[in-house]
Protein backbone atom coordinates (compact mmCIF):
# COMPACT_ATOMS: atom_id res chain seq x y z
CA UNK A 1 0.00 0.00 0.00
CA UNK A 2 0.87 3.25 -1.00
CA UNK A 3 -0.10 6.64 0.49
CA UNK A 4 -0.31 9.76 -1.65
CA UNK A 5 -0.19 12.94 -0.48
CA UNK A 6 -1.70 15.85 -2.39
CA UNK A 7 -2.53 19.73 -3.08
CA UNK A 8 -5.49 20.88 -4.69
CA UNK A 9 -6.78 24.42 -6.05
CA UNK A 10 -10.41 24.85 -6.95
CA UNK A 11 -12.75 27.90 -7.37
CA UNK A 12 -15.93 27.11 -5.56
CA UNK A 13 -18.33 28.80 -8.19
CA UNK A 14 -19.86 25.84 -9.36
CA UNK A 15 -18.79 22.87 -6.50
CA UNK A 16 -20.85 21.93 -3.37
CA UNK A 17 -18.22 22.34 -1.85
CA UNK A 18 -15.53 19.86 -0.69
CA UNK A 19 -17.23 16.91 0.93
CA UNK A 20 -18.79 14.23 -0.67
CA UNK A 21 -22.62 13.97 -0.42
CA UNK A 22 -25.27 11.91 -1.30
CA UNK A 23 -27.55 14.56 -2.61
CA UNK A 24 -24.81 16.34 -5.21
CA UNK A 25 -22.35 15.04 -7.23
CA UNK A 26 -20.26 17.91 -7.66
CA UNK A 27 -17.98 18.21 -4.67
CA UNK A 28 -14.01 18.22 -5.02
CA UNK A 29 -13.97 14.51 -2.83
CA UNK A 30 -16.25 13.01 -5.17
CA UNK A 31 -14.43 14.22 -8.46
CA UNK A 32 -11.17 13.82 -7.33
CA UNK A 33 -12.26 9.97 -6.05
CA UNK A 34 -13.95 9.02 -9.88
CA UNK A 35 -11.20 10.35 -10.70
CA UNK A 36 -8.69 8.00 -9.01
CA UNK A 37 -10.56 5.23 -9.85
CA UNK A 38 -10.92 5.92 -13.56
CA UNK A 39 -7.16 5.77 -13.47
CA UNK A 40 -6.09 3.13 -11.18
CA UNK A 41 -9.52 1.17 -10.94
CA UNK A 42 -9.01 1.07 -7.17
CA UNK A 43 -11.85 2.49 -4.80
CA UNK A 44 -10.24 5.26 -2.62
CA UNK A 45 -11.61 7.15 0.09
CA UNK A 46 -10.08 10.72 -0.39
CA UNK A 47 -9.61 12.55 2.94
CA UNK A 48 -9.26 16.15 2.84
CA UNK A 49 -7.66 18.19 5.57
CA UNK A 50 -11.05 20.85 5.95
CA UNK A 51 -14.17 20.39 4.68
CA UNK A 52 -14.94 23.31 2.73
CA UNK A 53 -18.25 24.81 1.94
CA UNK A 54 -20.29 25.15 -1.18
CA UNK A 55 -18.82 28.13 -3.22
CA UNK A 56 -15.75 28.30 -1.10
CA UNK A 57 -12.73 28.39 -2.82
CA UNK A 58 -9.01 26.79 -2.18
CA UNK A 59 -5.56 28.18 -3.25
CA UNK A 60 -3.95 25.15 -1.30
CA UNK A 61 -6.25 22.33 0.21
CA UNK A 62 -4.47 18.83 1.20
CA UNK A 63 -6.02 15.82 1.04
CA UNK A 64 -4.54 12.05 1.28
CA UNK A 65 -5.27 8.85 0.24
CA UNK A 66 -4.33 5.58 -0.17
CA UNK A 67 -3.27 2.45 -3.14
CA UNK A 68 -2.73 -0.99 -3.03
CA UNK A 69 -0.84 -1.22 -6.38
CA UNK A 70 2.18 0.98 -6.96
CA UNK A 71 1.67 3.64 -9.97
CA UNK A 72 3.44 6.00 -12.02
CA UNK A 73 3.23 9.47 -10.02
CA UNK A 74 3.64 11.87 -12.40
CA UNK A 75 1.38 10.04 -14.82
CA UNK A 76 -1.17 9.64 -12.12
CA UNK A 77 -1.19 13.53 -11.35
CA UNK A 78 -1.89 13.81 -14.93
CA UNK A 79 -4.60 11.32 -15.60
CA UNK A 80 -6.15 13.43 -12.41
CA UNK A 81 -6.30 16.70 -14.04
CA UNK A 82 -7.02 15.46 -17.65
CA UNK A 83 -10.83 14.00 -15.95
CA UNK A 84 -11.82 16.33 -12.53
CA UNK A 85 -13.26 19.95 -14.29
CA UNK A 86 -11.56 22.77 -14.86
CA UNK A 87 -12.84 24.79 -11.38
CA UNK A 88 -10.28 22.60 -9.87
CA UNK A 89 -6.45 21.70 -10.72
CA UNK A 90 -4.05 19.20 -8.45
CA UNK A 91 -0.98 21.02 -7.96
CA UNK A 92 0.89 18.61 -6.45
CA UNK A 93 0.94 14.53 -5.89
CA UNK A 94 3.57 12.67 -4.00
CA UNK A 95 3.93 8.85 -2.08
CA UNK A 96 4.65 10.25 1.70
CA UNK A 97 4.58 7.51 4.68
CA UNK A 98 1.67 6.01 5.79
CA UNK A 99 2.10 8.01 8.95
CA UNK A 100 0.63 10.56 7.81
CA UNK A 101 -2.69 12.23 8.54
CA UNK A 102 -3.95 15.29 6.11
CA UNK A 103 -6.78 15.70 9.07
CA UNK A 104 -5.03 14.95 12.13
CA UNK A 105 -1.91 16.14 10.73
CA UNK A 106 -3.19 19.70 10.48
CA UNK A 107 -1.71 22.26 12.80
CA UNK A 108 -3.70 25.59 11.48
CA UNK A 109 -5.50 26.56 8.70
CA UNK A 110 -5.54 29.87 6.77
CA UNK A 111 -8.54 31.06 5.56
CA UNK A 112 -8.86 34.33 3.70
CA UNK A 113 -11.87 36.63 3.18
CA UNK A 114 -11.59 39.43 0.31
CA UNK A 115 -13.75 42.41 -0.12
CA UNK A 116 -13.57 44.69 -3.06
CA UNK A 117 -14.48 48.31 -1.12
CA UNK A 118 -14.86 50.33 -4.22
CA UNK A 119 -17.58 51.80 -5.82
CA UNK A 120 -17.28 50.05 -9.48
CA UNK A 121 -17.18 46.22 -9.37
CA UNK A 122 -14.48 44.54 -11.00
CA UNK A 123 -15.50 42.12 -14.03
CA UNK A 124 -12.19 39.70 -13.42
CA UNK A 125 -12.62 39.22 -9.79
CA UNK A 126 -16.31 38.92 -9.41
CA UNK A 127 -15.99 35.22 -8.70
CA UNK A 128 -13.72 35.41 -5.65
CA UNK A 129 -14.30 38.57 -4.19
CA UNK A 130 -17.35 40.66 -2.51
CA UNK A 131 -18.43 43.40 -3.95
CA UNK A 132 -19.19 46.09 -1.39
CA UNK A 133 -19.37 49.84 -2.55
CA UNK A 134 -20.31 51.03 0.77
CA UNK A 135 -17.31 52.86 2.39
CA UNK A 136 -16.11 51.05 4.96
CA UNK A 137 -13.67 52.05 8.35
CA UNK A 138 -10.97 49.85 8.38
CA UNK A 139 -9.69 51.21 11.81
CA UNK A 140 -12.89 49.78 13.30
CA UNK A 141 -12.71 46.83 11.91
CA UNK A 142 -9.24 46.09 12.89
CA UNK A 143 -10.11 47.45 16.24
CA UNK A 144 -13.25 45.48 16.54
CA UNK A 145 -10.85 42.22 15.72
CA UNK A 146 -9.19 42.38 18.79
CA UNK A 147 -12.02 41.21 20.40
CA UNK A 148 -12.04 38.13 18.58
CA UNK A 149 -8.62 36.83 18.73
CA UNK A 150 -7.36 33.94 21.38
CA UNK A 151 -9.35 31.46 22.41
CA UNK A 152 -13.33 32.27 22.96
CA UNK A 153 -16.60 30.37 23.29
CA UNK A 154 -17.58 31.34 19.37
CA UNK A 155 -20.96 30.03 19.99
CA UNK A 156 -22.74 33.73 18.39
CA UNK A 157 -20.31 32.80 15.43
CA UNK A 158 -21.79 28.92 14.65
CA UNK A 159 -24.08 28.32 12.10
CA UNK A 160 -26.77 25.49 13.82
CA UNK A 161 -26.36 21.92 12.13
CA UNK A 162 -22.95 21.10 14.05
CA UNK A 163 -21.78 18.34 15.77
CA UNK A 164 -19.17 20.42 17.68
CA UNK A 165 -18.44 19.14 20.84
CA UNK A 166 -17.39 22.48 22.06
CA UNK A 167 -17.82 26.13 20.76
CA UNK A 168 -14.59 27.26 21.68
CA UNK A 169 -11.87 27.72 19.26
CA UNK A 170 -8.13 29.89 19.40
CA UNK A 171 -8.15 32.24 17.20
CA UNK A 172 -4.55 32.79 16.60
CA UNK A 173 -4.40 35.70 14.33
CA UNK A 174 -7.20 37.29 13.08
CA UNK A 175 -5.61 40.28 10.91
CA UNK A 176 -7.07 43.02 8.69
CA UNK A 177 -5.62 45.25 6.09
CA UNK A 178 -6.47 47.06 3.23
CA UNK A 179 -4.47 46.69 -0.29
CA UNK A 180 -5.53 48.45 -3.12
CA UNK A 181 -9.14 48.76 -3.23
CA UNK A 182 -9.16 45.41 -1.58
CA UNK A 183 -9.93 44.68 2.47
CA UNK A 184 -8.51 41.36 3.41
CA UNK A 185 -9.52 39.73 6.73
CA UNK A 186 -6.73 36.53 7.36
CA UNK A 187 -7.86 34.38 9.85
CA UNK A 188 -5.92 31.55 11.17
CA UNK A 189 -6.70 28.89 14.16
CA UNK A 190 -6.16 25.48 14.34
CA UNK A 191 -9.97 24.58 13.83
CA UNK A 192 -13.04 26.71 12.91
CA UNK A 193 -16.49 25.97 13.40
CA UNK A 194 -19.38 25.62 11.34
CA UNK A 195 -19.57 29.08 8.65
CA UNK A 196 -17.45 30.66 11.63
CA UNK A 197 -15.20 32.94 9.21
CA UNK A 198 -18.38 33.79 7.26
CA UNK A 199 -20.13 34.58 10.43
CA UNK A 200 -17.51 37.07 12.06
CA UNK A 201 -17.12 38.26 8.66
CA UNK A 202 -20.55 39.33 8.22
CA UNK A 203 -20.43 40.71 11.55
CA UNK A 204 -17.09 42.78 10.82
CA UNK A 205 -19.02 44.28 7.77
CA UNK A 206 -21.82 45.67 10.47
CA UNK A 207 -18.68 47.43 12.38
CA UNK A 208 -17.13 48.49 9.13
CA UNK A 209 -19.85 50.50 7.79
CA UNK A 210 -20.70 52.02 11.12
CA UNK A 211 -24.22 49.90 11.95
CA UNK A 212 -22.38 48.42 15.47
CA UNK A 213 -19.53 49.67 17.30
CA UNK A 214 -15.99 47.72 17.77
CA UNK A 215 -17.00 47.58 21.27
CA UNK A 216 -20.39 45.58 20.68
CA UNK A 217 -18.15 42.22 19.34
CA UNK A 218 -17.20 41.79 22.73
CA UNK A 219 -20.85 41.39 23.58
CA UNK A 220 -21.95 39.39 21.09
CA UNK A 221 -19.03 36.70 21.79
CA UNK A 222 -20.18 37.05 25.50
CA UNK A 223 -24.30 36.10 24.47
CA UNK A 224 -23.33 32.77 23.04
CA UNK A 225 -25.91 33.58 20.63
CA UNK A 226 -26.34 33.16 16.59
CA UNK A 227 -29.02 35.86 16.61
CA UNK A 228 -26.78 38.16 18.37
CA UNK A 229 -24.16 38.45 15.70
CA UNK A 230 -24.08 40.32 12.45
CA UNK A 231 -25.07 38.07 8.97
CA UNK A 232 -23.27 35.47 7.05
CA UNK A 233 -21.05 36.72 4.43
CA UNK A 234 -21.53 35.21 0.98
CA UNK A 235 -19.41 31.51 0.17
CA UNK A 236 -17.84 33.25 -2.93
CA UNK A 237 -15.58 35.75 -1.40
CA UNK A 238 -13.61 33.02 1.11
CA UNK A 239 -10.68 31.50 0.21
CA UNK A 240 -8.54 28.65 2.15
CA UNK A 241 -5.09 29.44 1.56
CA UNK A 242 -2.91 27.01 3.40
CA UNK A 243 -2.78 24.03 5.93
CA UNK A 244 0.16 24.19 8.33
CA UNK A 245 1.59 20.86 9.25
CA UNK B 1 -24.53 69.28 -25.98
CA UNK B 2 -22.11 67.79 -23.05
CA UNK B 3 -19.36 65.29 -24.41
CA UNK B 4 -18.43 62.44 -21.78
CA UNK B 5 -15.52 60.53 -21.60
CA UNK B 6 -15.44 57.18 -19.99
CA UNK B 7 -13.32 54.40 -18.64
CA UNK B 8 -14.42 50.68 -19.00
CA UNK B 9 -13.29 47.62 -17.26
CA UNK B 10 -14.09 44.04 -19.53
CA UNK B 11 -14.16 40.48 -19.04
CA UNK B 12 -13.94 39.47 -23.05
CA UNK B 13 -15.35 35.84 -22.29
CA UNK B 14 -18.96 36.30 -23.14
CA UNK B 15 -18.77 39.44 -25.25
CA UNK B 16 -18.13 39.32 -29.32
CA UNK B 17 -15.55 42.23 -29.11
CA UNK B 18 -15.89 46.19 -28.76
CA UNK B 19 -18.02 47.26 -31.66
CA UNK B 20 -21.66 47.03 -32.54
CA UNK B 21 -22.49 44.55 -34.81
CA UNK B 22 -25.22 43.59 -37.44
CA UNK B 23 -24.82 39.92 -35.99
CA UNK B 24 -24.23 40.07 -32.35
CA UNK B 25 -25.86 42.45 -29.84
CA UNK B 26 -23.34 41.21 -27.13
CA UNK B 27 -20.56 43.85 -27.91
CA UNK B 28 -19.43 46.68 -25.39
CA UNK B 29 -20.20 49.30 -27.96
CA UNK B 30 -23.78 48.03 -28.03
CA UNK B 31 -24.80 47.46 -24.50
CA UNK B 32 -23.55 50.81 -23.43
CA UNK B 33 -25.15 52.54 -25.97
CA UNK B 34 -28.55 50.30 -25.14
CA UNK B 35 -28.00 51.60 -21.75
CA UNK B 36 -27.40 55.07 -22.41
CA UNK B 37 -30.49 55.00 -24.33
CA UNK B 38 -32.60 53.40 -21.23
CA UNK B 39 -31.59 56.02 -19.13
CA UNK B 40 -31.23 59.17 -20.83
CA UNK B 41 -33.78 58.44 -23.72
CA UNK B 42 -30.82 59.62 -26.48
CA UNK B 43 -29.85 57.54 -29.02
CA UNK B 44 -26.44 58.22 -28.93
CA UNK B 45 -22.86 56.65 -31.17
CA UNK B 46 -20.16 55.48 -28.26
CA UNK B 47 -16.95 55.65 -29.61
CA UNK B 48 -13.89 53.61 -28.39
CA UNK B 49 -10.23 54.36 -28.69
CA UNK B 50 -9.83 51.10 -30.36
CA UNK B 51 -11.22 48.06 -31.28
CA UNK B 52 -10.60 44.87 -29.33
CA UNK B 53 -11.73 41.35 -30.73
CA UNK B 54 -14.68 38.61 -29.38
CA UNK B 55 -12.76 37.37 -26.32
CA UNK B 56 -10.14 39.87 -25.36
CA UNK B 57 -10.41 41.52 -22.45
CA UNK B 58 -9.90 45.60 -20.85
CA UNK B 59 -8.61 46.88 -17.69
CA UNK B 60 -9.36 50.42 -19.34
CA UNK B 61 -10.71 50.72 -22.46
CA UNK B 62 -11.69 54.67 -23.27
CA UNK B 63 -14.68 56.11 -24.85
CA UNK B 64 -16.22 58.70 -25.84
CA UNK B 65 -20.15 59.81 -26.46
CA UNK B 66 -22.54 63.40 -26.99
CA UNK B 67 -25.78 63.73 -24.96
CA UNK B 68 -27.86 66.67 -25.86
CA UNK B 69 -29.44 67.41 -22.61
CA UNK B 70 -27.70 67.31 -19.30
CA UNK B 71 -27.51 64.62 -17.25
CA UNK B 72 -26.05 64.17 -13.21
CA UNK B 73 -22.49 62.78 -13.95
CA UNK B 74 -23.11 60.27 -11.12
CA UNK B 75 -26.31 58.73 -11.44
CA UNK B 76 -26.01 58.31 -15.12
CA UNK B 77 -22.33 56.09 -14.47
CA UNK B 78 -24.83 54.13 -11.33
CA UNK B 79 -26.83 53.89 -13.92
CA UNK B 80 -25.35 52.31 -16.64
CA UNK B 81 -23.29 50.40 -14.28
CA UNK B 82 -26.62 48.86 -12.97
CA UNK B 83 -27.78 47.98 -16.72
CA UNK B 84 -25.09 46.84 -18.19
CA UNK B 85 -23.46 42.56 -17.81
CA UNK B 86 -21.63 41.67 -15.10
CA UNK B 87 -18.64 41.15 -17.39
CA UNK B 88 -18.25 45.09 -17.81
CA UNK B 89 -17.63 47.77 -15.79
CA UNK B 90 -17.77 51.73 -16.29
CA UNK B 91 -14.41 52.97 -14.07
CA UNK B 92 -14.88 56.55 -14.73
CA UNK B 93 -17.66 58.80 -16.56
CA UNK B 94 -16.66 62.36 -16.41
CA UNK B 95 -17.86 66.06 -19.07
CA UNK B 96 -14.99 66.80 -20.76
CA UNK B 97 -14.54 69.05 -23.62
CA UNK B 98 -15.90 68.66 -27.01
CA UNK B 99 -12.79 68.85 -28.37
CA UNK B 100 -11.49 65.41 -27.15
CA UNK B 101 -12.21 62.24 -29.72
CA UNK B 102 -11.38 59.39 -27.80
CA UNK B 103 -9.92 57.64 -31.07
CA UNK B 104 -7.99 60.22 -33.25
CA UNK B 105 -6.28 61.82 -29.57
CA UNK B 106 -4.74 58.54 -28.39
CA UNK B 107 -1.38 58.57 -29.03
CA UNK B 108 -0.33 54.88 -28.02
CA UNK B 109 -1.81 51.72 -26.78
CA UNK B 110 -0.93 48.86 -25.01
CA UNK B 111 -1.95 45.32 -25.06
CA UNK B 112 -0.54 42.46 -22.36
CA UNK B 113 -0.61 39.12 -23.25
CA UNK B 114 -0.30 36.53 -20.23
CA UNK B 115 0.84 32.77 -20.39
CA UNK B 116 0.42 30.50 -17.80
CA UNK B 117 3.86 28.77 -17.86
CA UNK B 118 3.67 25.49 -15.52
CA UNK B 119 2.77 22.09 -15.35
CA UNK B 120 -0.99 22.39 -13.72
CA UNK B 121 -3.58 24.96 -15.22
CA UNK B 122 -4.95 27.60 -12.21
CA UNK B 123 -8.98 27.34 -12.20
CA UNK B 124 -8.59 31.02 -10.50
CA UNK B 125 -6.92 32.16 -14.08
CA UNK B 126 -8.46 30.29 -16.86
CA UNK B 127 -10.41 33.24 -18.19
CA UNK B 128 -7.29 35.67 -18.70
CA UNK B 129 -4.41 33.64 -19.35
CA UNK B 130 -3.53 31.02 -21.96
CA UNK B 131 -2.40 27.92 -19.98
CA UNK B 132 0.86 26.48 -21.72
CA UNK B 133 1.83 23.88 -19.87
CA UNK B 134 5.17 22.79 -22.06
CA UNK B 135 8.65 24.50 -21.15
CA UNK B 136 9.43 27.83 -22.78
CA UNK B 137 12.57 29.87 -22.49
CA UNK B 138 11.95 33.43 -22.01
CA UNK B 139 15.53 34.51 -23.13
CA UNK B 140 15.09 33.28 -26.61
CA UNK B 141 11.68 34.97 -26.35
CA UNK B 142 13.11 37.81 -25.49
CA UNK B 143 16.58 37.82 -28.23
CA UNK B 144 13.11 37.12 -31.09
CA UNK B 145 11.40 40.08 -29.97
CA UNK B 146 14.17 42.05 -30.48
CA UNK B 147 13.68 41.69 -33.93
CA UNK B 148 9.97 43.07 -34.01
CA UNK B 149 10.45 46.50 -31.62
CA UNK B 150 10.64 49.43 -33.80
CA UNK B 151 9.00 50.51 -37.14
CA UNK B 152 8.63 47.30 -39.72
CA UNK B 153 6.21 46.37 -42.43
CA UNK B 154 4.03 43.88 -40.28
CA UNK B 155 2.21 41.92 -43.12
CA UNK B 156 3.22 38.89 -41.37
CA UNK B 157 1.58 39.46 -38.89
CA UNK B 158 -1.64 40.68 -40.11
CA UNK B 159 -4.67 38.79 -40.08
CA UNK B 160 -6.48 39.06 -43.70
CA UNK B 161 -9.74 40.43 -44.02
CA UNK B 162 -7.98 44.13 -42.89
CA UNK B 163 -8.76 47.38 -44.36
CA UNK B 164 -5.29 48.92 -44.04
CA UNK B 165 -3.74 51.44 -45.85
CA UNK B 166 -0.62 50.22 -44.56
CA UNK B 167 1.13 47.35 -43.17
CA UNK B 168 4.02 49.55 -41.54
CA UNK B 169 3.44 50.25 -37.58
CA UNK B 170 5.62 51.30 -35.03
CA UNK B 171 6.09 48.32 -32.17
CA UNK B 172 7.47 51.02 -29.87
CA UNK B 173 7.81 48.66 -26.95
CA UNK B 174 7.76 44.80 -26.76
CA UNK B 175 8.67 43.57 -23.11
CA UNK B 176 8.91 40.00 -22.48
CA UNK B 177 9.26 38.72 -18.64
CA UNK B 178 8.56 36.00 -16.13
CA UNK B 179 6.47 36.81 -13.26
CA UNK B 180 6.09 33.64 -11.04
CA UNK B 181 4.83 31.35 -12.83
CA UNK B 182 3.83 33.73 -15.56
CA UNK B 183 5.18 35.04 -18.67
CA UNK B 184 3.65 38.30 -19.31
CA UNK B 185 4.30 40.09 -23.31
CA UNK B 186 3.97 43.64 -23.01
CA UNK B 187 2.99 45.70 -26.41
CA UNK B 188 2.75 49.24 -26.68
CA UNK B 189 2.52 51.41 -30.07
CA UNK B 190 0.51 54.01 -31.90
CA UNK B 191 -1.48 51.48 -33.55
CA UNK B 192 -1.26 47.81 -34.00
CA UNK B 193 -2.82 45.69 -37.45
CA UNK B 194 -5.79 43.20 -37.20
CA UNK B 195 -4.83 40.03 -34.97
CA UNK B 196 -1.23 41.84 -34.87
CA UNK B 197 -0.88 41.25 -31.00
CA UNK B 198 -2.08 37.46 -31.09
CA UNK B 199 -0.25 36.95 -34.27
CA UNK B 200 3.11 37.56 -32.67
CA UNK B 201 2.36 35.82 -29.56
CA UNK B 202 1.94 32.74 -31.51
CA UNK B 203 5.46 32.95 -33.45
CA UNK B 204 7.20 33.70 -30.10
CA UNK B 205 5.45 30.93 -28.76
CA UNK B 206 7.15 29.24 -31.48
CA UNK B 207 10.31 30.58 -30.44
CA UNK B 208 10.04 29.83 -26.52
CA UNK B 209 9.76 26.25 -27.47
CA UNK B 210 12.69 26.05 -29.73
CA UNK B 211 10.31 25.32 -32.67
CA UNK B 212 11.94 28.47 -34.94
CA UNK B 213 15.26 30.11 -34.12
CA UNK B 214 15.06 33.97 -32.85
CA UNK B 215 16.92 34.98 -36.07
CA UNK B 216 13.71 33.25 -38.19
CA UNK B 217 11.58 36.21 -36.47
CA UNK B 218 13.55 38.84 -39.07
CA UNK B 219 13.11 36.38 -41.67
CA UNK B 220 9.59 36.09 -41.38
CA UNK B 221 9.18 39.88 -41.30
CA UNK B 222 11.00 40.37 -44.47
CA UNK B 223 8.66 37.98 -46.28
CA UNK B 224 5.44 40.14 -45.61
CA UNK B 225 3.33 36.83 -45.94
CA UNK B 226 0.99 35.55 -43.06
CA UNK B 227 1.98 32.52 -43.95
CA UNK B 228 5.47 32.90 -43.38
CA UNK B 229 4.72 33.51 -39.20
CA UNK B 230 3.36 30.88 -36.58
CA UNK B 231 -0.24 30.73 -35.70
CA UNK B 232 -2.61 33.29 -33.66
CA UNK B 233 -2.58 33.24 -30.34
CA UNK B 234 -5.98 32.63 -28.35
CA UNK B 235 -8.11 35.78 -27.64
CA UNK B 236 -8.36 34.95 -24.28
CA UNK B 237 -5.07 35.50 -22.84
CA UNK B 238 -4.86 39.08 -24.64
CA UNK B 239 -5.94 42.40 -22.31
CA UNK B 240 -5.86 45.66 -23.65
CA UNK B 241 -4.16 47.88 -20.17
CA UNK B 242 -4.26 51.31 -21.24
CA UNK B 243 -4.61 54.19 -23.88
CA UNK B 244 -2.21 56.69 -23.55
CA UNK B 245 -3.21 60.53 -24.30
Amino acid sequence: MERYWGQIAYLGKNLAGWQKQSNAENTVQAYLEKAVFQITDEKVKITGAGRTDAGVHAQRQVFHFDLKKPQNQARLLGGINAIIPREMSVLDLEVVSTDFHSLRDAKEKWYRYRILNRRMHCPFRQDVVLFYPQPLEVGLIQKAAKYLQGEHDFSSFCASGTGAKTMIRNLKKLEIKREADEIILDFQAPGFLYKMVRNITGTLLDVGRGKIEPEEVREILKKKDRRAAGPTAPAFGLTLMRIFY
